[in-house]
């Protein structure tokens, strides 16, 4: 099982998340690429640390909507979304390139996550621009999500994920309108993991994200380390195809 | 010798420049990248009307000013003048990459260009962000400036340009507080580039600039490819290292 | 009966608009405040020419969405809707009050007119910011909308509008998907103004809106002054509220 | 003698600053507008306390560059100049109006306000922007300087400011450089304020600054607190014009 973060969403002045001692913590890191935060100098350093701890690296691409740091529904067209995710995800493999490392992965992120979860249009763009990049990266979408669905249409690996941080509905996970009482801190995240685990519904997961902006992140990401152990599950990142 | 022009300058509703006119009669399209001018929809098709034409795209990276068309220095850093580069390009890259085309080089723009010429230690960044991404990219710059010098020192391709469409003082280019009448139009522009052929103290030169937003840039570049043609020089664009 | 024009879209290096051929046959300018389009230096340049011209000032609040230039919704809270409307009408003022003017009206810009016209929450809130800052400000609103009803609850004065460059289906205008064709030119704009005036269903209408971004947007300005004068209506500008 | 510091640099999901452990111990706020930080929600909300607090109200004016935080010159203009700080200090009144307050003064922020200390024709254009905004605003200034001598000229109130959590060299203020180290925590500051209010050279000094994302900075704020009432001055902000 991967463990999953979205990192790298500092900008400028603005220091943002527990990203230093989550890296430790986590297999693949998902790094803003300055659309709903991040900067060039923020993913450098992203960039960096996550090679310097054997973590994936992923692009978290999002609207370009910084003062809503991307958590809001923005009217955007399947042509956008195409052209706003390659963008961003090039902008990224920038900084992997000149560290000498490769990209892994492609993770939208908030608003566009949910977008590219719910409508099939979005999903295909987001999906075409990955592959036009580079059909060996791998695509995070929710389980048997749209976004799921138009990855294997374009042929792209997907690890498909299972928020700890967040609460579920049976399988639906609750993106909006939880409070953090009903997470129940790295004792609750620890219990939605283990069962998780122990539910057949959910076999098709494959990497658990923490965000970095959850309160007490490290805590939430050790102690969600803790519950795949104790379920037997090795912790490590799933390769993207081979290429 | 290769013509170039600046382009992809629109942003969203704004149209800019005399792009679709200016394709044909250009070997080199320099195209902005979302910083000072430019989108991500633009840039896509920027792209693919290039490898249309059979004209070498290169990323016009330019100054995160968008209010400025990054024409105004700003007090960066050697390392925000690695990262902006870095971003810019990759970002371009992406969507050359998904036109199955390649990169062929990178230039400056506007104030980090002229900063680039006068700034060892902002050429030496910019150099090394095109060499760390890609050591094959040619690098476009003012004749015997520090850019010109920072990027053989960094072992990439120089392109060395002059401006069709700028006064010049002796070898010295005017780039700012020129007039129009000072440019004497696509017969002035004609004239300045047969005088340069003739002169011994441009023999460096591989390329002639038309920015895309002076005014009648295409009869100007038709101008410029008669004067060529009239001085025995192909118009070709010059490849970059063998890769 | 007022005619309206939504100017000031100019932004940085990009142009915009008939601002100055539509001036002089307009009674109410709409100036953009930054946001969606617009900077600082085209809100004095359009606020100079309005007071020159005689033209009422309005300012035209939008979406802080400038690569979509404020044309696609974004989901955005009522606080959003006042802190952004507040923000922008004030900033223009600072234009006016430089300019020894006074500002007479508001009105929203695109997605957020849309948004206003038919959800009372964001309509309330436009309205209070509005309110808030000036209560004698006119809010302009289409006929019957939320953002009409909210204005009226918030007792300011209302500027019922007529979009002479839009198609109508009876009384609904058809903002979004319309092609140039179905507009009909300046004969067409005439056409539907001189309609408006004879159906008793456009009873409340006080102003006639004209896009400064419409194809000869001037000579459809100059088509709908001769209809309304045809129509024995005079055109003037509606005063807001005695302060 | 005035406490005044630089709050309201929050922006969108990044916190910044502590400006409500800071708003008890001041007397005057001066409250980023949007251009190098603010957005606003937070201008509502700073306007909001610094009302409750009973604290001044000042426009924190500064240059357009979020990315930099306004700390990096821009080659702007002196009609730039005009047009950002009247645009700001607008936007900003416009939530003190809505607040049934009013504000009190201008301060220009990080690079803008050292080049309207250098540059007579920077400092002229923004004291023009306050005087043609409401001339009874006054201006925070470095004593002496030529941001100083053209709000005299411009007619406006001037506050003359000395940086308690900034290193000096004889009545000169190290504005940039310098380490925390240098600085002395809140015993440093409180000893540097003493120095200043025996010696005559600073007898023009009417107003003390704490930076909010100074580390420590209600500490520090307490402690200049102290210095002053041991050197027998009392706390207050000093009122600007009668209007």
């Amino acid at each position: 099982m991967d463990i999953n973060a979205d990192l790298g969403e500092s900008f400028g002045a603005y220091r943002y998340g527990h990203d230093s001692e989550l890296m430790p913590l986590i297999t693949s890191a998902n790094i803003a690429c300055g659309f709903h935060a991040g900067d060039p100098a923020t993913m450098r350093r992203a960039v960096q640390s996550a090679v310097e701890h054997g973590v994936a690296i992923g692009a978290h691409v999002g609207l370009p909507d910084r003062l809503g740091f991307g958590r809001r529904e923005m009217a955007i067209t399947a042509d956008d979304a195409y052209d706003y995710s390659l963008y961003q995800l090039a902008a990224l493999d920038g900084f992997v390139r000149a560290a000498g490392a490769r990209m892994r992965h492609v993770k939208p992120h908030g608003a566009l996550y949910m977008m590219a979860a719910e409508r099939p249009e979005l999903a295909a763009a987001i999906s075409a621009a990955v592959r036009d990049f580079d059909s060996s990266l791998a695509l995070y979408a929710l389980p048997g999500s749209h976004a799921d669905l138009a990855a294997v249409d374009a042929g792209l690996t997907v690890l498909r994920e299972f928020f700890a941080d967040r609460p579920y509905e049976g399988t639906d996970v609750v993106m909006f309108g939880w409070s953090y009482e009903q997470l129940g801190g790295a004792q609750g995240a620890a219990e939605r993991v283990s069962r998780m685990l122990a539910d057949p519904a959910f076999d098709t997961v494959q990497t658990v994200c923490v965000h970095s902006d959850t309160v007490d992140a490290p805590a939430l990401a050790r102690s969600v380390r803790g519950a795949l152990r104790a379920g037997g599950v090795s912790v490590e990142a799933r390769p993207a195809l081979a290429r």
